[in-house]
């Protein structure tokens, strides 16, 4: 038997195939070693496999006719999977049609799970053929046969022309959803990076990625510059909304603070800032909104109101960010007004959206949020911690850097650890716990939360230990923890009164959650810890002094890191958990604590230090 | 028989109904008089009457689970056809879910067509339910449940807050397929106002319509300032490649000049500039080039390659543009490197991409397009008349404005008639084809385009009219159309070479595509003429000079006017018409004459005016 054979060209790449009469063009495609992207399994019913033959022609299909507008026919737009060939033809492969050949499987971002690298922004490099006499496509167009999309702004529009020409024809394409975002002449798809911020009240960290490979390159942190403009978030609402300046003035306190810690990340990684094509940003609702530069006034008062709640994309420029100019920015969806994108991103990085079991998350920071699993339904709240466990309003509070005590013990004395070993210059939140705790255990400070005196004191605490109680300059009980040689540094009652407040608005937090959802403690099957300083806080300590619950199975509390810096690298690396944050969003249900009649009492009773 | 009923309340307008359990939710919306969007008859297959239940439920249908995903059937989206009522519900129903109101049907712009009044551009009031304790949703979220998008640019959610509670949750929502460009506070859904321009290379044409009705509102023109770098488009492409700011500079003209129009135009209407929501562009491929401050050097060097194709939506301050700041504007779709935005706007103008008999346009401007339907298909020519036919490029020449002269006949002596009735200050393009005709059939100027003197004529011509033939400063010959007070009107042996350049051009175009169409121009059911002073030129004239072929029925041959204006308003007026723009810019085959061997031919022997 004669059968008769057909050659066929893919372009950009040029590879062909010489094929019997009658075979499909995926099956070429397939021959010539082209991933194609057939979710429907080539049935014609997914209409991803989009092909557009430049040269020849193959009959309509019933699937074409579904898939493709009559103007897209008449250009020979196609779907591979079901256009058979009867002659010769050029096919054009959009990169959209393929499968994109850098995923792979990353793990244990946030809590230890499966993720696919495959980023919301994609980079994609193409060689188009040369525009000449017989092929006078416009730029654009000849972009959008290869690339699938021909959705670009005036700007890079504007750059297109010399662009291509510069790079020969081939060019790589940053793109986010259907919209290009960046050209770059030549092949750059190897230099393509993502940075991920957690914006916290106190705290703010980012990480560069890679977004070829996920490896982590480098990692900032430093202290919120807009705690100089108030230090919980009430406060800060309050600056904003007095005037257009001031919104301007702590709006711009923090893009100038993200700005430069973007430049930081790409200096220590050697990255040039141009080929940053996404940051993602968690943060809760008012610092996402300050970042925004919205006026939070809407906010801050009854009822309540945030100005958006579905993530948001905004180029890099519109929010006054100029180091990574190219960059493409997302903004976390956020559940409440004072349940946000700092939760939002907590949930994809502990996966409790997909976890059915029974489970708490507790996020612990200058705004305490706490996420119950129940019944197959997300509920949150937060509660106003103030910035105690993150070392602010303490007297001699630190943020978990060099020279901050972080863990202290008593035996005979007291025994510090220092962080980086060297002299000590504070104390940051772990070891707020661990003196309270250890004040608590020796009997120098009462469940009241009220220190004692030495003289006050019994006999049963140890003289060393005893000789560091002094009284400061307004009187009040003070315990000397170290003496450093420039100051001493020491624990207050005025400290331990602001931790009260912290572990007890926390700890209240937890309590109405749990009344709501009508489950106890002990029926949980876990119990995610989650905060910048999450690793390191002694669960002992932190139940000793009522801020976490006692579990009789210890095994059960997992400590999970800075979940919500996880969550927004997450996002980062994978459409599908940016995309599993937006529902995060949507299905949560927000629990307004400031409006629960109980929660007040619960907050008094939580304040207390329980009984040993 | 006791049948239970149930009420549904319809958000945001408030209005509800009674009805027996088991009405779906489209009939209980009917009888409350909303006109809902059901192309599809109702039966679920279109998925256009989304609404969502925001207190109550109905059960989630097949239909549901195929326009909708899970978080989206969480929140109650339900398709109103399918949705059984069982219990009190209360129900938004989003503007996009209804038939818009303002739809009419409007007739005669461009080629007489009726056009149902549905611009690209939307502007619709919703009065949003006010935010609450028990309704606690995000402003942005509020929008989208109401509007079906929550697409917006950072700009606009800044601004958000305010506005909504500015109207106290009224507001007026202005929407370019899913994207908000600009939001209201209040109902300001009557101050909807679009701008269409064509822009020549030699005049530039603006109106303003009004959105809601369709009417016309005010009416500019002026030349076109970049023929101070050049009078046709070859000269403004080198100039504009010299350098960036060569670019700036030619591109930063026309974008005054529209600015300039665009005010004009507002004031003249009295219509605030804000209040323009839309503006279209015509023009030929160089104009809207560097309209849109694109480098046009790969347009003016082979293989002539323009920058995009298809239509371009662009924010007017993206183009540099002030006065409309709040308009989007659409760039007309282009053919190829020399048939542009104009022939788009021509061809849906003249509506000959619907028409199926054989037609004929021709579009007279500095630039000649020319489009040939034939055998269902369009092909599209373009040829560089020059900009004789506009009055420039002639010694006395101008456009048509007042004290234009813009009919000549000769009897015993030159009769002339000029616009506004006044002195004479220059001629017209209909005029000069006028006088070149009345000096052909006097025999002072020959079919090689030869201007006899005095001496050379026979006595055959009228002594006053003789007596206007002299020389001027460089001995050439020189006829005297009329004496203004100022200065002498006249014709000279240069402006009869132009207008042999630019009516040889043309006709020579006409010539190849029915050559290349294989059909001859009697064969041709209909020739349309388009053109800024098409209604003018006297058909009689343009054939005796062999601008226009002579044909058996002279019936056949239709004035349109200014048709690339016409088109850009359709634009304005119907999304549809806009659409088929597109269309038109795919389907029509562009023919590039300068590389066409038979063309410098014909163009040799159109120059030579036909013998009488």
């Amino acid at each position: 038997m004669n059968v008769k054979e057909v050659k066929i060209v893919f372009q950009p790449s040029g590879k062909n195939v010489v094929v019997p009469v009658g075979t499909t063009i995926l099956n070429a495609a397939k021959k010539c070693g082209f991933k194609i992207n057939i979710p429907c399994g080539g049935n014609g019913t997914c209409g991803k496999c989009r092909m557009r033959i430049s040269s020849g022609s193959t009959e309509i299909t019933q699937s074409d006719k579904t898939f493709f507008n009559g103007s897209e026919l008449a250009r020979g737009w196609r779907l591979a999977c079901k256009a058979v060939v009867n002659g010769d033809i050029v096919v054009d492969v959009p990169q959209s049609s393929l499968v994109d050949s850098h995923h792979q499987i990353v793990t244990s971002i946030g809590r230890r799970q499966k993720v696919e690298l495959c980023p919301p922004v994609k980079k994609m490099y193409v060689q188009l053929p040369e525009a000449g006499l017989e092929d006078s496509r416009s730029d654009l167009t000849r972009v959008k046969d290869a690339l699938g999309t021909g959705n670009i702004p005036m700007s890079l529009l504007r750059e297109l022309p010399h662009k291509l020409r510069d790079g020969q024809f081939g060019a790589t394409f940053t793109v986010l959803g259907d919209k290009i975002t960046v050209i770059d002449s030549g092949d750059t798809s190897g230099k393509f990076y993502g940075a991920a911020f957690d914006i916290g009240t106190t705290t703010v960290a980012g990480k560069l990625l890679c977004l070829r490979t996920g490896k982590e390159l480098a990692v900032v942190s430093r202290m919120n510059p807009q705690v100089s403009f108030g230090d919980d978030v009430v406060s800060r609402i309050n600056y904003a909304c007095r005037s257009e300046a001031d919104l301007a003035a702590i709006s711009g306190a923090i893009t100038a603070a993200i700005d430069e810690m973007c430049g930081q990340l790409c200096t220590q990684a050697a990255v040039d800032a141009a080929d940053v094509a996404c940051i993602t940003v968690a943060g809760n609702t008012t610092m996402l909104e300050l970042f925004c530069r919205i006026d939070p006034k809407p906010l801050g008062e009854m009822p309540f109101i945030s100005a958006f709640a579905d993530g948001q994309w905004v180029c890099s420029r519109a929010l006054g960010l100029d180091v990574c100019k190219n960059a493409q920015v997302f903004i976390f969806p956020v559940i409440g007004s004072f349940v946000g994108g700092d939760t939002t991103a907590c949930i994809i990085a502990s996966d409790i959206l997909k976890d059915h079991r029974k489970m708490l998350m507790i996020d612990i920071g200058t705004n305490g949020e706490i996420v119950l699993r129940n019944q197959g339904r997300l509920t949150a709240s937060s509660t106003a911690a103030g910035p105690a466990l993150e070392g602010a309003r303490i007297s001699c509070g630190m943020r978990a850097t060099t020279g901050a005590i972080e863990k202290i013990d008593f035996d005979d004395d007291v025994r510090i650890s220092v962080i980086g070993g060297g002299e000590p210059v504070g104390i940051c939140g772990s070891a707020i716990i661990d003196i309270a705790a250890c004040l608590l255990n020796a009997g120098i400070v009462t469940s009241t939360g009220q220190m004692l005196t030495a003289a006050e004191l019994g006999g049963s605490v140890a003289p060393a230990i005893a000789a560091r109680l002094t009284v400061d300059e307004q009187g009040s009980p003070e315990f000397i923890i170290a003496q450093a040689q420039e100051k001493k540094i020491s624990i207050t009652q005025r400290d331990i009164r602001e931790l009260q407040l912290a572990s007890g608005a926390i700890r209240a937090g937890i309590n109405i959650l749990l009344k709501h959802g009508g489950i106890a403690i002990d029926e949980l099957d876990e119990i995610l810890i989650a905060g910048g300083f999450g690793f390191y806080i002694r669960q002992e300590n932190a139940q000793r002094i009522g801020l976490l619950p006692h579990v009789s199975d210890q095994g059960k509390i997992t400590y999970i890191g800075n979940a919500a810096l996880a969550g927004a690298e997450l996002a980062l690396l994978s459409e599908a958990k940016l995309q599993q944050a937006r529902e995060a969003a949507v299905q949560t249900k927000h629990t307004e604590l400031s409006l629960d009649m109980d929660f007040q009492m619960e907050f008094a009773t939580a304040m207390l230090f329980p009984e040993n």
